[in-house]
């Protein structure tokens, strides 16, 4: 007779040292499940929107609710929804919105972004909404939740039971979600034609082989060099145009999992005042955006990348394969695969998720416990 | 036959150690300057808006173009102006805004705002939102600069020549500006009636007064505490509704002159990331909104620092006169006057000028010209 030491975490773990590894590991999946079925011949299809159709045609305005991790994914959605459906969005913090008697009309629709569908703050700010005669959408990832039921409709993101503290899959599902409702919009509204949507819904089809790319490629990378930044006391990350949410991104996780002051800031913002920051060693993490675009900020972010080396920065870039620009002004380069303007940010945020994940494990951090957080707020 | 060893520097500082000390001592005559003229009767008088007058009743929505601590000071405009007349303001970081293939239509109208009117990214963005059809008004420190020259119209902030690098009291005449902007939208909309106008006019008219005091009363305190603080590492700023904004502008000051790692948050965000952050010893100032108003966020912000005191920060709480409630739970109470809730900012924003002022100073640095950093950003 013997016992076997059985540990129940360790087999919802399925391996994984822990959730939030495993959780990094889903996030091509999570992108993938929430897209199916949502996509037919090459255009977006959305039946949970049906009873909105009329409004959608009508709308001249919307307004996201969200909290921490999720406005970020919001303000990454404002970027694309604007470019595409041309109407504007405003990203606003569910705990601010509520109490400042914002302006909601009946042509604003109100989406609201939480992962548990749970969030306190949110919930209460989308009662206040209804309450104020607007439309209510709800993107969640759990069925049957309360915001979604008191919402007018509900777009699931299908990222599968988030563990760990820190969002990772649910943060590229919301994306997901926000990128088919402005492709939605925009078909609906005429403001993209036919090919126009298939070729971009293309490019989020092929999202999840590019981000499995990712996650293999960029661990043990990303591990190696953690290890000897244990010590590091700051983290500056920089990001242009929709890289600048996957910047906050970024820096919310080095928070919320290594205890370490990071912030994220648009680079056109540097000159403005944080470069008085950068002296001799400071890490600064650059989302580097394609050089490939004709309109690309590439030559910018780049300035902005030796204006900060010449300053003594040490620079870790996240910039695409084959970008050879780059190279002679950094640090270490992490690469992601080729992908539209709209669509690197969804890849370059892995490798940031991962950063966060490596260095609190560096520390000897609880990864999936960061202290003093709760996995939903579900108090004011 | 002697020399007189005369410093040019030293006579245009009037007396003054430093530009920076000079200009928070004239926080409120910036306000009451700009003030000046354009308040006749209890309601705003703008002979500036007149050309725009059709248009201002005709806005469906408001952009606000600036960069840095202007983008702050917005902010602050956009709680009120939203508020008083009822029209959704957005605040875009110039240098994002037209590189994103924004939403302007013919109802929008564009305010910039700007100190020195030749802020390049601004310019730039001015520039691209008039080409697509935008109405545009700049709020701008200097007589005839780019700026104003290729805006439709223009209000002057008068808080006269500002020549340390990091912004004070064009900070204040800023929120100035945009409160008139609010306060004359509000009437030309009939959205508030004159009694209404004319109760938050005289507020407007008794900032000055209550500016004055507080400069008097926070200096040599603030200096007294500096003092022992030159090693910290790292401050958070947390304040919420329009105390929001004043945390960032509290955290952009200290970056800028005492090159501390310091972030503002909206309070209601610490439990969905920041919070981890808190631990022994750390250093948190905190906007404390007035009890007296019966929305008051006061019980909630005393909660939140509640929350961070029982992990160990150390709080520095700015607080009006007379709320005894905050003294169990901060370090040092600095004392602002009795204000209604949307003035109370501008009253809260001047210690934190000096304390960045009096940190830097403690720390040996040149608070006048910060490193890496130009007093106009003319440069994209």
């Amino acid at each position: 007779e013997f016992e076997i030491a059985w540990d129940a975490s360790a087999a919802e773990k399925g391996g994984w040292p822990t959730f939030m590894k495993k959780e990094i590991s889903e996030e091509p999946e999570a992108v993938g499940k929430t897209l199916i079925g949502r996509i037919v011949d090459g255009a977006v299809h959305l039946p949970e929107l049906e009873s909105f159709d009329g409004l959608l045609t009508d709308i001249d305005r919307i307004v996201v609710l969200a909290c921490g991790t999720a406005a970020y994914a919001s303000l990454v959605g404002k970027y694309a929804i604007e470019s595409w459906a041309r109407i504007p969005v405003d990203v606003e913090l569910s705990h601010e919105f509520h109490y400042r008697d914002p302006v909601i009309g009946e042509r604003t629709l109100v989406v609201s972004v939480s992962q548990s569908g749970e969030t306190m703050d949110t919930l209460l700010a989308v009662q206040y909404a209804k309450k104020h005669g607007a439309r209510t959408l709800s993107i969640c990832n759990t069925q049957g939740a309360t915001i979604p039921r008191e919402s007018d409709a509900v777009l699931y993101t299908h990222a599968g039971p988030e563990v760990a503290v820190a969002s990772t899959k649910a943060f590229v599902a919301q994306i997901t979600a926000l990128y088919l409702l402005g492709l939605h919009l925009a078909t609906i509204r005429g403001t993209l034609d036919a090919p126009a949507v298939s070729a971009l819904v293309e490019e989020l089809q092929n999202l999840p082989a590019k981000l499995d790319q990712v996650v293999e490629t960029s661990g043990e990378r990303i591990a190696d060099f953690a290890r000897w930044m244990g010590d590091v006391q700051s983290v500056l990350f920089l990001g242009r145009h929709a890289g600048y949410p996957i910047a906050l991104e970024g820096a919310l996780k080095l928070k919320e999992l290594a205890y370490i002051h990071a912030e994220g800031f648009a680079a056109g913002e540097l000159k403005h005042g944080p470069i008085a920051l950068i002296e001799p060693g400071q890490l600064v993490i650059v989302i580097v955006p394609s050089p490939r675009d004709p309109n690309s900020l590439h030559p910018k972010v780049i300035s902005n990348i030796q204006e900060i080396r010449a300053r003594g920065a040490r620079v870790i870039a996240v910039a695409e394969i084959g970008d050879v620009e780059v190279l002679p002004f950094a640090d270490e380069v992490i690469r992601i695969p080729l992908a539209g303007p709209l669509f690197e940010p969804l890849l370059a945020v892995v490798p940031l998720h991962v950063f966060a994940m490596e260095l609190a494990t560096a520390k000897g951090l609880d990864v999936d416990q960061p202290r003093n957080l709760a996995k939903s707020v579900t108090v004011e």
